[in-house]
């Protein structure tokens, strides 16, 4: 059977195109996700184009073998990760950038285009693609899609999902469906674009989709804060939540994260010594409009008790600023290995996740460095262990977990933007209830009846 | 069999609370579209709590007696329409604004609440809420996401869908279903707001729903520019999205729909007698910003030979000139009764559309004032005809299907924001295609296998 199939692929895609040398297909058999588990593929295939997504999906339905689709490997929950006898359907080689139309706003593109790559490409024309999440720079627009990626940018520009008019999708038979449109309205059917987009691969395999440009917005200014309370940094967010700001980016560093960032960086952030949180945030709305947001942001965080304000429109400094944010997770590796979890609450209750996190770190035994999206809630606590440990790494996971019910009783959700894959299944069930997880098993069973997709990523089929 | 469940409905909702009588149930059997069919409801029916409506779905899904549910009824599409037999099932008196979250930057609020009323709470905090159907003081919330609603905000702020975090649904057998969130981020499970969202009652009866709200704009600024081709019209307005311009507010009117506004207003829009086409803009940035872009607006359409060129932030002055654009419908009525189409075109082929539409008004010998949001490409061409002429109604319903052809070809959407209800099927297949078709199929027979919600509108089940 499983010769069978290797044969009708081998014809379909080329012989170079079928690989099953365990020492290469090991090296697309799993995601950044340490925590998740990970199978042995019967094949990694990377076809060139949607008919050949289109006769692997076929090949794979008709011999009852599962799909694992998949892009660059960047993800965060396992959602990518080979299972047992799968094929692992890589879309790196559909990197096509079909069609850009600026006088729509809009681009074509195929899934393997790499986001950075994109966006390089629509800056050439004026225009701007929001989504960025950190791994921008090796992620791809696929798997961007698959998981409703978000970024930096998220507190003023949304997720991925926000971008997309629409999409063409291989089908669990073959069939191609092609959803949403090119204009930017439109209520002609049901929302299937966006069902389609964070599905992690359990629907479809997403074989081109059109994107919603933005006009570039203007070089940032930028601002940080340091507060010698997570609760007054906290209560900043809250204030500039309330008050209406919407600045274009606004991260916070709890005391692990600045540490760490500084001692690898070799640099002082200037928050002292005592200092438990830094915000930074960014305005890119441009001369006086962004001087005038930095302004209130800087009142803000003054009257919440800030130890430290600057501000500064110097882009050169505004980007070592952001730097220091971005390094962090790098950082941490210089303490062992780590293990980034995925929360977002409601964003008056920031300062509590972070005290929570603070009490399971004593409580574990481990480093837990709180860094996250301030602006919109989704926080990313890293909890570092030592690799050679087994008693760390099941503490470890017992703090994943432990994050994760805080979330949840903060009124969070479990994942902001890594998705569920094979490592939140049960904790998806815990935050919908059976009624939600009825309707998803019905909507995977309409669209994928015999389960050739992904199956017993986001949840297990019965 | 009727009976029964008429006992039944009484029952759980008291007598005054199912409607029986035909010189009342009338009025609640049909929206404001003339073309859709119309049936007579068994009944119909207003509970006044989620509880009540419970009890409707699962007597109707017992008995197999199908549901229309219906908010005020300002819909455009019948999708509201009572067909024979059925239940109507009337949401205005689940009107309470459940919470507003300042902190958060959300509402929760029942589906009957007025859209204007639901503004001006949420005001009252500073907040606002986009979404601004046409008929915003009398539609109500729960009718804006079954239709996925739009408005003259979606240039800037989107659609209904861009505002909604989460809702409760009941589901064909009576189960409560809690999707998304309070958080402004999260990928947990499919994005099952959105599916719900748009599809017009087919799917489930929403009884709550979590708001985004976005911090009050500044009053804005108006922008007015005359010209005497459309093409130059459409001209200007590509070269404002390509530029990269976002208006708050960016719509067109045709010389038809000049002409009537004028004739309405007893006022001179000051466009001259051979204006062909009139552009009405808004910023809502502010102070200089809004200044800048108006200024922008004002070259882009001089540069495209705009014959009349006016700006004012006079909110007074801002007001009457949008009310030249606002009162068009009922300006049209001088001349007979409308028939309002509803089309989405790329941004680039605007004034295609319109000169379609001046065509198809020559060809069926029928007036056609052509309004819309130029901003997203989404038009309102409007046919007018007299009520006691078969004929011309007969040709006004040519006139409304070969206008949907035109959008079509010019890569558009057969809706951009009333929806397909009972009168654009056809045109729904015609635009998606049998594979869309079959998808949609497949889900609506997972969530409502037996047919229950609103059979026949926005396609036929099988």
């Amino acid at each position: 059977m499983s010769d069978a199939l290797l044969t009708e692929l081998r014809a379909a895609l080329g012989k170079e195109a079928v690989i099953t040398d365990a020492d290469v297909t090991s090296g697309y058999s799993r995601d950044m996700m340490p925590l998740a588990p990970v199978g042995t593929p019967l094949a990694v295939v990377l076809p060139v184009d949607t008919e050949g997504v289109r006769a692997v999906v076929r090949a794979c339905y008709e011999a009852g073998v599962p799909i694992v689709p998949r892009g660059a490997g960047s993800g965060l929950s396992g959602a990518a990760n080979a299972i047992d006898g799968c094929v692992v359907l890589v879309l790196t080689k559909l990197n096509e950038i079909v069609e850009i139309d600026p006088g729509n706003r809009l681009a074509v593109v195929q899934p393997g285009v790499v986001n950075l790559d994109f966006r390089g490409a629509v800056e050439k024309h004026g225009l701007f693609y929001p989504p960025d999440p950190s791994s921008y720079d090796w992620c791809t627009i696929g798997g961007n899609l698959a998981t409703n990626a978000g970024g930096l940018c998220c507190v003023k520009y949304g997720v991925t999902t926000d971008s997309v008019l629409g999409l063409e999708v291989v089908l669990a038979d073959g069939e191609i469906l092609n959803t949403g449109r090119r204009t930017v309205k439109g209520v002609a059917g049901y929302d299937l674009t966006k069902l389609f987009i964070g599905s992690e691969g359990t629907l479809g395999v997403i074989t081109k989709a059109t994107l919603a440009l933005r006009p570039l917005p203007q070089a940032p200014g930028t601002f940080v804060a340091g507060f010698s309370s997570t609760e007054a940094a906290g209560e900043a967010v809250a204030r500039v939540v309330s008050e209406g700001l919407v600045p274009s980016l606004m991260e916070i560093m709890d005391a692990t994260s600045i540490k760490a960032s500084e001692a690898y960086l070799k640099t002082d952030l200037g928050t002292g010594s005592d200092c438990q949180a830094l915000l930074l945030c960014q305005s890119d709305s441009g001369g006086e409009v962004a001087r005038r947001e930095l302004a209130a942001l800087e009142q803000i965080c003054t009257d919440c008790g800030a130890d430290m304000v600057y501000a500064t429109d110097d882009i050169a400094e505004g980007n070592m600023l952001l730097q220091a944010r971005r390094v962090v997770l790098t950082a941490l590796e210089h303490y062992g290995i780590w293990l980034t979890d995925d929360v977002c609450v409601p964003r008056t209750r920031i300062a509590e996740l972070i005290a929570g996190c603070d009490r399971i770190s004593r409580e574990v035994g481990l480093r837990i460095a709180v860094v996250g999206h301030a602006g919109d809630g989704n926080m990313h606590p890293t909890i570092v262990y030592q690799p050679d440990s087994p008693d760390e790494f099941a503490r470890a996971q017992q703090a994943f977990d432990d994050i994760l019910a805080v979330g949840l009783e903060l009124g969070g959700t479990v994942t902001g933007e890594h998705g569920v894959g094979k490592i939140k299944r049960e904790w998806l069930e815990k935050e919908i209830g059976p009624v939600g997880m009825r309707v998803h098993r019905e909507i995977k069973n309409a669209l994928d009846p015999t389960g050739v997709f992904n199956p017993g990523s986001m949840f297990s089929p019965s």
